[in-house]
């Protein structure tokens, strides 16, 4: 039975049903997958309570850019994947010009797995105090802040609670939250970005599910980017024992119980998807910048 | 003339007053210094208007404990150094049993000069949660909660507005601030720690003065922990000029613009002082705690 | 074919060889457990030819401690381990009062994963240089001098060539060379040492092999201590897939390439074994050592 | 008495001769100052006895680049102060084609005003290995070798016999070394770079002197790369007492004592020079290179 399978990608979730009824489309679903340039491009629609129920998702859009261009260092991949990654983060991102935005990043910096939220964060321009303090250089820029959450056991405070905290405070018009999650499949680890519509729950993704951050509990849209960088061992054993149609081995599923499956680069990796996904907003949120923009204001 | 010389600490300011008016004390301050074990205590405790307009800080209580005998490695200086500073905490924080507290880390964690706030934070034990998760075994623990509110640069957000915005979320009983500080003497530096009951206002130390944190902007009592951990290079001149009773050299003066004078172990100094910090205020908070419960809770 | 399946330690190379088998133990390797206080200690020594054959391990002890009882975090389990790896590296390490010692961190430390000997060597009491400078305080320390040698890609030399020039000019009585290992079980990661005296070969457990560290290439005996902190996803695969008696599916194979199964808490758990090695190092080098002096040492 | 003043840049040493003589140059000295595009470049020459006696410093050329224009972060900075320094570097780097050359990272990185030599290694392409691994892409790239010696208190063993140790094994053509300096005025802190010819004394800028790193001690050229991160505080206030004509107060100058004047950003000052000298090495190390090919190798 596939459901103990854990992903937190509605791509994988979609072929997980897929798999389990031999063909077919889940009704409620809808999904499509397009090449753009180098990258392939999947959308997943949940449209009701049937694709609610099918995939485990709630209802919304979530789309999913493979980074295997990236990877492979092609010429111009990472201009490339940044310009697709803020497409897509706009056509999600409900903001009027001059609307604030708040971006927050989600997991814990000192786990290397958990830390794409932190990271991403340092690649995130900050412009909401600057427009005030020197409005002929950056009034032209949207108004954006950003905080890192931490995590529960460093900070005693739900995340949910501490957004919620923020969010009434400086009251941006949008969310958008990055966090680590957890895939199913080994070769998507830190090389594939999903975007959706829906919100997060903090902690999903490596860790136990908090307070969901959507619009019921924000108020306001949220939108969550995120990277799958492990997979858990006991998802690894039971997938593979699934394929080769045998029961897995209890003693080896337990030998695999708070282990997970991540790239032996596990440190470069969050780092440079991290940056890609800081960039990326940074192209979504402010109109006409460049990549060289970004680099001199974080330089 | 002596008030360009910046210092965050009341015992310097005080010292600054009766220099410039050769000897007698300012009207509205009372100042003792006494030994305690191995090290000098000094408080000082500004009592009206007079007193406020003498040293240039709020009314309240200073308690300046002087680390020399940790810093030359004197045995069990340690030790010695948490209960001490545990008790002073404690006389001035009015916590009753089982009152909540949020301990707040002011500062930048990645320049090393103003990293104290958020390093002490890492030696703070969380508790809240574990209250609510695990009550049999953390029952008998103040609910703790910490958190780093960045800097303006960093998150587009006050460090004041933050912290309003997590007290209305969690409200604790009161606030402990960690900050670095500046002061006038370069041999005070990361061996000196002042704790006053005035509150704080963030980023004095080391940068522009924000939004106070104190019992009028969020309605709880406000103790702030502060350490020197540099001298403004500026001020190094002008004092030295005073002293020799010449005019500083304006070119000399111009060149240290923006420097600071710090140890040159920065790195090894702000960690010891903020692990320092970070376990006395874990004594403070919970009582019949020893150094090796702390260890084990934080290992 | 059990062959594939990777692992550094010899313990487990011993069970496999017997798993294949069906049980009897190969010839030319005697292996024995026993508890010692909490901990398991298993000591196999591969005693010729016909040992080297089947474990494909040069011949040698290897001593194997299971860190259970420190993992659950029992009473004085830190000092328990310490003494009693300090016990086993002094079994093996042919040192007389006085003997200069060399240790060497094997491994990148930008890859937290392979961090271990550079961590360890963070850990390490150098004295070398402070016998000369403060004969009176350290003239009854052993000369013990430590060197990270990087790895070949980020220093462009082989790490056996850069320690050989070290021996060569610092002229030690022996090496200890500290590195991670990669083994075939889960629950043995980050929570298994295993010293031996055969030497090392650099970059075998998370890379390729290199110019080995021996008593042949280096003229003096090379203590080897390892810690496994990885398992190859390939090697997980095939393992399990031999457990369920089928053969592998190939594609998920084909996905495990390159990743690795580490603990989710790899950061803290690399950093707290490595400190467990260079302490108990340091009490196996210098008599009469105490955790409380290592602490006062490196603090 | 200027002899006092510490400075390890041979312009300011030659400035403070002639401060002291109240005009006239140094004889055995020559030296030029000229604008390279937006950039200040001063040559200084010691060229016998008595230029050695009257600068304090070893016969030699000294090219010293002030990056004003770097710092006040004007466009093309980067590119044209990496161009104007690997042009330097291969002036003075007496190199044919294909020679090999080891570049030293000196310094401790642990302490951020000294970390410059192991942070700018981080930036330099290590090429020796794929020069044999992978000739068909890297056949036409110079052998080059990267090491940070550390500190005597990290290794217990000398820098210079390490180096020493690593030259006789590897066999360059010549040795880039580079290292933290202390200058005399704060406003060339992490804003300067002095290339040299005459080697280095490896924590001569922020230590004790060691063993030189020259050609007498080596037996090939060896260019010191430094970069002025700290003023001691002691030759500040010597330095601003001489100026204002008065004796320094002895115990202003206790107080300084162990400190050092440095930018208030040094974590992020020193990053900055460190990456600009790797880049500038990379591009004098190999022909034909531009910043983008060091961006992508690095990546």
């Amino acid at each position: 039975m596939n459901r103990t399978i854990r992903t937190d990608l509605a791509l994988e979730a979609e072929a997980l049903w897929r798999e389990s009824r031999s063909g077919g489309a889940p009704e409620g679903v809808r999904a499509r997958r397009e090449k753009r340039g180098a990258f392939a491009v999947t959308t997943v629609e949940v449209l009701d309570d049937r694709g609610e129920a099918a995939l485990g998702k709630p209802r919304g859009t979530y789309v999913t850019v493979e980074l295997d261009a990236l990877i492979r260092r092609e010429e111009n991949a990472f201009p490339e994947a940044c310009a697709l990654l803020a497409e897509a983060l706009r056509a999600l991102l409900p903001l009027s010009p001059g609307d604030a935005c708040l971006v927050v990043g989600l997991g814990n910096r000192a786990i290397t797995p958990d830390a794409v939220g932190p990271d991403a964060v340092d690649y995130v321009m900050v412009t909401r105090h600057l427009r005030e303090q020197l409005p002929e250089d950056f009034g032209a820029f949207r108004p954006v802040c950003a905080v890192c959450s931490g995590v529960l056991g460093t900070t005693g405070i739900e995340s949910g609670s501490l957004v919620r905290a923020v969010t009434d405070t400086v009251r941006p018009a949008a969310v958008v939250a990055v966090d680590a999650l957890a895939s199913r499949s080994p070769d998507r680890l830190c090389r594939t970005v999903q975007i959706a519509d829906t919100g997060i729950v903090p902690g999903s993704g490596v860790g136990n599910a908090r307070q969901a951050l959507n619009r019921e509990t924000l108020g306001i849209p949220v939108i969550a980017v995120g990277v799958p960088t492990v997979v858990d061992a006991a998802t690894l054993t039971l997938d593979l024992a699934s394929r080769g149609g045998v029961s897995p081995d209890p003693q080896a599923f337990g030998e695999a119980g708070g282990m997970i499956v991540t790239p032996r680069e596990i440190d470069k990796s969050v780092r440079d998807v991290s940056k890609l996904i800081g960039y990326a907003l940074n192209l979504a949120l402010h109109d006409g910048l460049t990549i060289e923009d970004v680099d001199m204001f974080l330089s």
